[in-house]
């Protein structure tokens, strides 16, 4: 089954990528752009076929290795079961 | 408005980021993990109230700045309206 795992910045965590990317859209021309933040985003192709114990795993992976928690929140979804 | 953007490599191109990740996870103890591809998500605020305007300059922000569109899709989801 295949996991989409979103990653973004705390609420109040200064984001310099986002504020260059609003910038560069005002640079562009574009108007009516408020604030922008950038995260990431992963997709994981997981081989188990239980829903439970893969999002189980999936809150591992994020606490111990994709996600910061201490500046980012994460959420997934998982497809495919 | 909030719009959720989310960018993807296309099939086919290379991901060494993705690759380091799912490295990462088998060094950590996760087993059963396959491929990981690792893409950008970006959440602006408009300040637009029509949605379809909405949607046509998030296309166009979308081609003009924040994909590369020769390897790379784009989908985007809108909210608040």
């Amino acid at each position: 089954m295949k996991a989409r795992i979103k990653i973004t910045l705390k609420n109040g965590v200064l984001d310099p990528q986002g504020k260059a990317i609003a910038n560069a859209l005002g640079a562009l021309g574009f108007d009516g752009v408020g604030d922008v933040r950038q995260g990431k985003y992963i997709e994981v192709e997981l081989h188990d076929t239980d829903r439970a114990s893969a999002e189980q795993k999936l809150e591992r992976m994020c606490e111990q290795l994709l996600a910061n928690t201490v500046i980012e929140n994460y959420s997934y979804e998982l497809e495919g079961i």
